[in-house]
This record gives C-alpha cells, structure tokens and sequence, in this order.
C-alpha cells in the first residue's frame, strides 16, 4: 500500500482510521480493522449522502444509519464527532471506558444519533428493516415529503451468514423496501481467518434471489461508493445491497487483510507504521486535520438547509384540518387514561381462553392508538393477531397495520425492535411461546434498548395438547422472568388481560411479554373492575378467609386451579389465601407494605401453581415452600388428559399439600 | 382433481393420504395437508430409494430421512408402518395420545428409525445437515462402503424460512455436502394463507447461490420424484435440493390448495370426499390394500440384500488389524475411568482463565476420544476450541476434526445436534455465553432429544469488560439451568474444569453447557485431586471452620471472591463455610445426607455470589438469604472496573453481609 495521493476524501477518510485505531489502542481493547476497512465508505455516505441534523437528532424526517456491525464503533463516533454530535475527542480518549459516551459496541443515544443498540450480529441488518417498514408506514399516514428518507447501515460478513439477516433480507425483498441501501463490508477476513473457511457463497446471486437490487464495487473507490449510494437511493422499488470489496485495517502495512486486525489494538508500532504509510507521522494523537472539519461543517450547513425544506413541509402539513391530532396520537403514544376499564368492555364476558381475550382487546387497543401495527410470524390465527378492521402492509402499499412476518420469528422481533425505535409506531410481534427461543437474542436487544415492544406469545404451558414437547414451553416463563427489563404478564382471565395489555402499550422503557393460554379459562369470581385495578400491582389477594393458614399463588390459567383447591381445602377447614400473580416483577417493585399485605412473612404455608418449571418460584415461595410445576419436558395427549397426568388438577394439589404439612391433617 | 389412474404408486400414496387424514380425523387434532401433499414424493422415496432395515433400525450404514416438516408427522408414521417398522394400525388410531408411538410431532425414537425430533421448523432441515457431515466425517475414518449413504429430508416452506436452514444450507454448499438430497415441499400455503402473503423470494437461485445442485419437479408427478431423486444422489459435489411444486391436502376435492387443511382435520365430511374422490369410498378406515402392502415387502427384501452387502463390507473391515478397535473407541464414546484426573496433568498448574484450562483439556479429550469434533461460530480463538493437532474438515476433506462453522451459532448447535445423533461422533460447540440465545432452540432440542452435545459457551459474566452489555450474559446461567435436561457447569479452576468436561463428555443422554470465564481465576486451595472428585457431586465444601456461622456458596469466577470474603470475615472472628457449586443440577440430584452436609438446613445466614441474575438462587439460599449478582445489564468497561461499580469485590460482599445481619456485627 503507498501513500495516497491526499485529495481531502481520503484525508478525511484517512482521519476516521487513525481516530479509531488511536482510541482502540488508548482503550488496549477494541476493533480497529473494520473502521479502517470501511472509513472510505463512511466517509462518502455521512459527508454527501446521509440525512440528518446534529442541532435536532430527533428529526422525525432524518435518514437512519446503523452500524450493524458493532463491533466496528469507532468508526460510527468517529463520524459522530466529524459530524458535530456530543462526541467529542475527550470522548473518544475514553472509548469503552466506565460513563463513556463511547462504549465499545454503539449503544442506543438518541441524543447522539446512535439509532440502535448493535454487536450482536445481524441484528442491525434487521432492525434497519424494521425501520424502512416503519418509514413506509408512516408515509402512508403523513406524506412522502416527511418520510421520504432511507434507512443506510453497514454490515458485515457475520452479519450476512446469521440467519436473522436471511429472513429480513427475505421479508425486505417481498416488501420492496426501496428505502433500504446497505453497505455490505466484504473484506473476506472473520475472527478465524479469511471468510472461505467457512463461507463460500455467491452472496450477490443470494440478495438477488430475495429480490433485491445488489451492486459491487470496490469499497475504498470513494467516486465508485457516491455512484453506489446515488443508484441505491434512486432504486425505490427494491431494498439495495451495495458489495464492497474492502480490506480490513486498509493503511496498516503489517496487518491490512488479517484476521489479527479484527479484535485487538495494532500495537504501538504497527500504529506508528499505519501513520507513516499514511502520511501522518508527524501529527499529534486524535489529530483531525481543519480541512476535514471543514468538510463537515458545509455539510452541515447543505443539511441544514435540508432539514428546513422538511421543516416546511411540515408546517404546511400542519395546517391541515386534524394533522397535528393525528401526528400527536402517533408520535406521543399515549392514551386516556384507565385503558383497561375500557377494553373491558370489548371483552366477551364468558370463559375463553386468555388469547382470545387479547385477540378483542387488540381491535379496541388499535381504534386508541393508531401507531399500533403488528403480526405474526405465520400463526396469527392461532396468536389472534390479526387488525380485523385493517389491511395488511404489502409491496408499494402502506396503508394496513397487519403484518406477514412469515415463518421467522427472529427477523419479526429484530424488526419490531427497529420498528419501535423508529418512531411513531408501536408494534406487537405474536408466536407460540414455545418460540420465544428463536427470538430470544432480538427480545433481549428490546429490554437492552429499552423498546416497546409487545410480545404476544399464546399457546403458554403443556394445555397445548397433542403437539407435544416441541410445543409445550416449561423453562420459558422463567427464562424470560430472568431478563433484566423484560415485563411477563401471564394474566388469568378476560380483566387480567386488559391490565396486561395496557401494561403492555403503556410501558415505554421496554418489552413487554404477554404469555396467553391455548385453553379457554374461567372468570375470576371479583369484579372484573378490581380485578383490573389490583392486577396494576402484579400481584393481589384474590380470595381470603381471615388468618389464613396456607397461601396458594398462582398464574394465568393455574388461578382457577387455585381457586379450586382452596374450596377444597376451605371444605376440609383450612383457611386458605390465594393470591393471583399475573406479574411477578410489577409486584416485586410494589413498596413492602403492599408486598408484606398481600404475602406475610408470617405465613410460611406457601404453595405456587404455574403449569411450567419451577425454577424461580422459591423467590415467593421460599425455599420450604410447595412449589407444583412441571420440570420436565411435556408429552403429545389432549390437553384434559395431561392436566391429570401432570398433577394439575384440586386433588392432585391437596395430596401434595397434605404430604408437605401434615399437621394441617387435610382430609381428601 | 379427478379420480386418477390406478396405478400402484398412485394407489400406495392414496393409502398414506387416507392413512393421515383418518389418524387426525380420530384425534380430532393435526396436520393432514402435508403428508397428503407430499404423499408421492415419500412414497417414491421410501419404496425405491431409502436405504434402512425394518430389522435393524440401528444400522450404521443406512440412510437417514428427516421429516423436517414435523407437523406432517403422519406422513412419517404411515411410511414407518408400510415398510414394518413397529408402528401398527392400533398406533396410528392412537395418534396423539398418551403414552403412544405416535406423538403429534415426531420424537426421536430409534427403535422405530425416527431419527430425530421435529416440529420446530427449520431444525430438521439443519440437523440433516449435521448428519450429512457425521456420515462424511466418518466415511474418511471407516470407509465409504460403510458409510456412503445419503440424508434425505422433506422441508416446507417454514423449514425454508427459518435463518437456521439458511445458515446450515450455506454451510452445506460450502462444505459440498452432496450426501444431501433433501425435498422442499413448495405447497405455497402457510398457516396464514398463500405463501405469498410474506414470501416471494426465488428458492432455487437461493440455493443456487449457497452451491447447491437444484432441481424443480413436479411433487406429484413419481416418475419425476423418482428421476430427481436418482440425480440426487447421483451428485455427490454438491447437496441436492429438489423442488416439488405440491398441493396441500391433495385429494381433497374441498380443501386442497387451502390453508384450512394445514393444521385441523379435514372434518367428516370432507373426508368422505376424499375417499370418494380417491375411489375409496368402500373401504374400511385405516385400510392398507393389499398391493401396497406388497410394494413394501417386496422392497424390505430388496433393502436386506443391501444390509447384507454392507455387513459383508463391514465383516471385511473388520478382519483388518485395529478396525474393531477403532470403531468401538468411536461406538462406544468412552474412555477409561478418572478421566478428570488423567486431564489434570495435561492442564497448567498456574492461574489462567477457564476457557484456557477447557482448550487444554480438548487437546488431551481429543487424544482419548476419537469421536470427539467441534469448532466454534468464528470464535475459536477466543473460545479456545481449536483442536491444535488436527486439521479442519473441508469440501472433500473430512479427515480433519476442527469444524469452522462460520458466524452461524444456530446452524453450529442444530449440526452438532445431527452429528450426535448419527452416531460415533461427540460434537463439541463453541460461542460465547451471550451468543447462547442465538441458538437456545436448538440447544433446548438437545435436552429435548437427549443429545450428547457439549457447549463450550467463555466469557461468561460482565467479566467481559469493555465489549459492554450485548457481550456480557445476565440471565444466560438462570435460563440455561432452568431448562430440562440441559447440565449447566460452571467451573472454579483447573481442576473444576476438569471436571466438567468429564462430566460433558461422560454424560451419554443429554447436553452440557460448560460456562467458562474470559478472566483468569485463582487455582483453588485444596488437593486438585480431591477438587475433582468433590466437583462430581455437584458442590462441595471448599473451606470451612467447625460450626459455622454463615456460608457463602459461589460458582465459577466468585468461587475466588468469596473466599476472600471468608478470609475478611474470619479475621473479623466471624466462622464461615464456602461451598463451591460447579453445577446446581448435579448437587440437586445428590442424596438428602450429602445435600443437608454440605448445606445444613439449620444454617441459614447464606450468601451467594455470582456474577450473573440472582434469579432462581432462592433454591439453596432461601427467600432470606443475601444474593449478590447482577439484576441490571452490564456496562462498556475493563472488567477491573466493573468488579467495583458492581460490588465484586470482598469490600463490597462484607458490607452487605454487614448490613443483612447486623447481629453478625462484622468490623469491616
């Protein structure tokens, strides 16, 4: 590699490298290769092409960029800082260090332009898609001239070979999402060595098949990158893929094109040799030269200009009759108040099962709030999804709120999550929660981002029936319980379903699970209305005797089972509490008073029913408790027949709770 | 559709037809549509083609068939009947029912040639995948007359959609798998309608660009299936993916080409017109005719003069100095006693992290288990899996026994899954923890299955430091261990590492997650020996003063921390017992005297540590004990520092003990 001859492209490109290898070697830790691999790029689309404004990240009208190959974030806050956003040189001195705005994998800062949290790979890939899906959404409803952008992301190899990119870049295929351009930084080089170790596909031939518009080009032409980015942005039929042939750590004589330049500093001296090949040896650390800054400060003033074009446009569009309701209902997604009581009226008031119920809240939930849009992936029957008064999105028309996902649970939830991040609109994602687990990596990305996302998972323990152990969940509900900032509601009937779901919508700092039964269920013997009102706290007494001696909780469809054992056990003259939990975490929040109210340290007597493992419950239960759960697998037979074979049933619960204390002396 | 000509293949798909949509109709539950569609294809396949015996499912040398499109499962057991497997008519009527041999989604059963369990889609298709791998793996150590078969499968457009089928076919093109030839059974209808509705992408130019040979077929067209699966095999390059344009439900005069006959029973009526339709009005339910009963006997003779070429061969081999050696070191999956002991001289004696004592035992594993294979999703080096005296496998080449599986950890764990269940192989699969989820379907099928596989899952705390919370597992030990039949092994040191991966490699029915640190740990001090043997029970009493008055049980990287703790707490004349738990289910699983030793019921000031969610440690510390883990996600900086911020250290631990029991009066 020689010196290049230093037209101001690639001296600004030249800074991105020397800024992120600089800071990568500061931290003793970091991903030096990709930002040098992919800085010409970069360069290209932040300083001509990209939309947006550092004075108003928040721009509804801005284009979106997301580095989906996270690990490359030095590049991303090197762009930040050329840009004029809140990173500054201190702050990429402290790159991936405790506080930092520069953590070393781009975390989700509005505030910064940092669109979405990446790393986990092929998660960005998806996401943007969601985004674009959302765009196209939302420019059905207020206008091209206010979303007329597109949605620019960076991905890598790994990004490509995870299955999550192939089902969104399938469903981004079928939708025509033409405002999707993409960078696929193909440099050849993995963590293991060069990509042919394990990769040899015709990745071109790949994005063609799902219908999109591929381009290839050598990634560090930065005139063949504008032409790229130019033809990608004028193709608003297909979602495009720009191939560029780039080579990781490009300027580092020793490590260009090695797998060593991936995830580690280049060490002191091959830094030194990078900025004598560059032609920067003599200039101090974190050094940005004045020209490059200049570049980006009349871009920002052409951006400005921009922004005030859509700025008017929007005005405009706000003197219309009834815009300004409509943007706000989307854009603040709030509704009135007591939401619950209000869906309760849509509820059927006889026993069915809870997706049933969440099927009706679901058509009055989407007249409240308009930006609500969702689907499943291939079972919205079965999850009772479906917007029955909406149509479905489809290519070149916006306009419905139902979504296909297909069968690909993984890219609906990453989609969701960008969807959500977006703005404007709040998306529910359904399946069994059996597969959960194929989403599981974008619903943690959801509580990590903090995203309102609504999973709607029926079909919730072994009442399934004949399907069988791949369909029963068992681990789920305490696996997702497990997840820091992910809200599980597993409401027993119609009222716990309408507080679950306005939990659910109302909830704007995360993810919100909603586990619902397969099986039709009773309703609860207390007013629909406090039920709602005592379900908010996660957890109540929902039959009582005074001092009792034994305390069953219970969840979802296992309430009515409680309710029943106590009639039994009330019949043989145990005073008997049973406290219905539709959220362990809401009431774990509750102030000890409430908690102590509703389960007293005094009464140690404890039983839980939840037709699901075990692990987890002792938590309430304590560690002496009777905890009635499945920890094994389940088994193919209808529903009724596993019920007893599993112990489900008022009398299989009192032998158990008469062998655990037999000073009770329960009478079967 | 009309009545079609009566030929014997016509009439022996009819019969599995009937045979489905009469088993669901009598279980008032299934899936009719696919085994109704894909009737002609299965037929052709298992009456010409498929190489198995009905007399000896296990044999080595067969072929395998994996109905990846589970739900279709009595497509399956119809075939299972009609070659003479032990599926009789009785179980066919008691499809879906407790207890029979015919459970709504096939579960893997050898006795009865189900090779694997299905249902959730794609994992079939990516299981075979791993099949085709083991077969060829082991072709290279024993010959092709002993294993130069085929793995054939049927997937459907779920199975196409799902990333995992798109991870594993790339890998399947790369490695030039031409022992695959699968099915895709192009019905165009999914649960929610016309495939069309999500789906639109060009199949064959898909796997055309992953290096797969692609043919298109009419699916009910037998000659045609018969000629596509003769050129399948035929083509040994490069897997095989036959395209069968099929119609759901075919034969039924109401419901063919709709989605109503995907997942219900057909209803009476509408069966009736089947049969009508099929000329089957006359007959009984569950009526195989005679002709078609023939066809199959006739090929069971025609199967068991191949089983009796392949022994010959094998008898041949056998004959061969050492072969019978050989092959039972990989049949059997053995080793000698004390294989932990055996690994410790070959771990070094001086503090490093896990994952380092883990990459030096696979080296020793390696030397006494020939069967033992693996590799990582492109982090070998960090995973510390590379199996240093080998080479990797490659198209051609399957001498080697490193496997790089690419950024694909979906596909790596549904392939290591396939090459356990193949036989004579113990796959090894390497990611880090918080990459778990991206695989967590399969490796629950693993524990659902009973798959020896064993995943070798480092970094795994905040530990990780400065990569920052995407690559810092939370809630990853709890979601893991609250899975059925998945071991979590967490070890301390060299020692425990030792341990465990005995246990992992010993541990014939089922998976094992080994969670190894990124950090160095201390070397524990006690015997390494007498480590070995306490860690087989699944914890242990580590230090100890007589009648203490507080223990602190810790796993893995914590194990060193509370020993400091104790250190502190002695000095401040407090007596403390410190357990290390290696792995909760093993130590659960130990008799009440050893369990009440180790953690007498009486002692009840009791302190975990882990880096990780408390979630579920309720079990051993009770609901008053003191848990200090991490309920919050991790944060972007050096491991050094995230100890402090979020209390790992002795300080911190004392403090709170301090302030939990105040009655302890600890001068800190």
């Amino acid at each position: 590699m020689q010196n290049q001859s230093k037209d101001i492209g690639k001296l600004a490109a030249d800074t991105i490298r020397i800024l992120s290898a600089e800071a990568v070697e500061k931290a003793a830790s970091g991903h030096p290769g990709m930002p040098m691999g992919c800085a010409d790029y970069a360069f290209v689309l932040w300083s001509k092409y990209l939309r947006h404004n550092p004075a108003d990240p928040a721009w509804p009208g801005r284009d979106r960029f997301i580095l989906s190959a996270g690990h490359g974030s030095m590049l991303l806050y090197s762009l930040l800082h050329l840009s004029g956003y809140g990173i500054s040189i201190e702050d990429i001195k402290n790159f991936r260090q405790w506080g930092s705005h520069t953590p070393g994998h781009p975390e989700r800062n509005p505030a910064h332009a940092i669109e979405v949290t990446t790393g986990p790979l092929g998660q960005g890939f998806a996401m943007g898609v969601g985004m674009a899906i959302a765009q196209k959404m939302l420019a059905a409803r207020f206008g091209k001239d206010l979303f007329g952008g597109n949605i620019f992301s960076i991905a890598g190899d790994g990004c490509v070979m995870e299955g999550v990119s192939s089902e969104a870049a399938s469903l981004a295929g079928h939708l025509g999402l033409g405002n999707i351009v993409y960078f696929y930084d193909d440099n050849r080089i993995t963590i293991e060595g060069p990509t042919n170790l394990a990769f040899s596909e015709d990745t071109a031939k790949r994005f063609e098949s799902y219908g999109w518009h591929v381009l290839k080009i050598d990634g560090h032409d930065q005139a063949a990158c504008a032409a790229a980015i130019e033809a990608g942005v004028a193709e608003t039929e297909r979602p495009t893929l720009i191939i560029g042939r780039t080579h990781i750590a490009y300027g580092s004589p020793g490590k260009a094109d090695n797998a060593s330049a991936h995830g580690a500093p280049l060490g002191a001296e091959e830094l030194a040799a990078v900025k004598k090949n560059l032609g920067w040896e003599n200039l101090p650390e974190f050094h940005v030269p004045k020209e490059v800054r200049t570049v980006f400060e009349n871009r920002a003033v052409a951006l400005k200009a921009e922004y005030n074009l859509w700025q008017n446009a929007f005005k405009a569009a706000r003197s219309k009759a009834d815009f300004t309701a409509r943007w706000d209902a989307f854009f603040s997604g709030e509704t009135a108040p007591e939401l619950a009581e209000r869906l309760l009226k849509y509820l059927p008031e006889k026993p069915q099962a809870t997706r049933q119920y969440s099927g009706a809240a679901l058509q009055q939930l989407a007249e409240e709030l308009p930006g609500l849009v969702g689907g499943s992936a291939d079972l919205a029957p079965s999850n009772n999804t479906l917007l029955k008064k909406f149509a479905s999105i489809k290519r070149g028309d916006f306009a419905g709120r139902n979504i296909h996902f297909g069968v690909r649970e993984f890219a609906m939830a990453s989609v969701s999550n960008g969807m959500a991040l977006f703005g404007g609109i709040i998306p529910y994602a359904g399946t069994f929660l059996i597969f959960s687990d194929y989403m599981r990596p974008a619903m943690r990305h959801s509580a990590l981002m903090g995203a309102r996302v609504v999973y709607v998972l029926t079909h919730d323990s072994f009442f399934v029936g004949e399907d069988g152990p791949t369909h029963q969940p068992i681990e789920h509900l305490a696996s997702l319980r497990a997840m820091p900032n992910m809200a599980v509601w597993r409401p027993a009937d119609r009222a716990e379903t309408a507080a679950a779901w306005e939990a659910a919508v109302m909830r704007k700092n995360g993810p919100t699970a909603l586990m619902l039964t397969r099986q039709e269920v009773p309703i609860l013997p207390m007013d629909a209305a406090r039920v709602v009102s005592s379900a908010r706290r996660g957890a109540y007494i929902l039959a009582d005797t005074a001092d009792p001696q034994i305390v069953i909780i219970a969840t979802g469809s296992e309430v009515g089972l409680a309710l029943e054992a106590r009639t039994a056990l009330e019949s043989a003259g145990i005073k008997t509490r049973v406290i219905s939990m539709p959220c362990t975490q809401v009431f774990e929040a509750q102030d000890k008073t409430y908690r102590d109210k509703v389960l007293p340290p005094q009464l140690r007597k404890r039983v839980v029913i939840e037709a699901a493992a075990t692990f987890g419950w002792e938590r309430h239960a304590g560690a002496d408790g009777l905890l009635i759960g499945l920890d094994r697998f389940g088994a193919s037979a209808p529903g009724k027949v596993l019920k007893e074979k599993f112990g489900f049933t008022a009398k299989s619960a009192l032998e158990r709770i008469s062998r655990k204390w037999p000073e009770l002396n329960v009478k079967i």
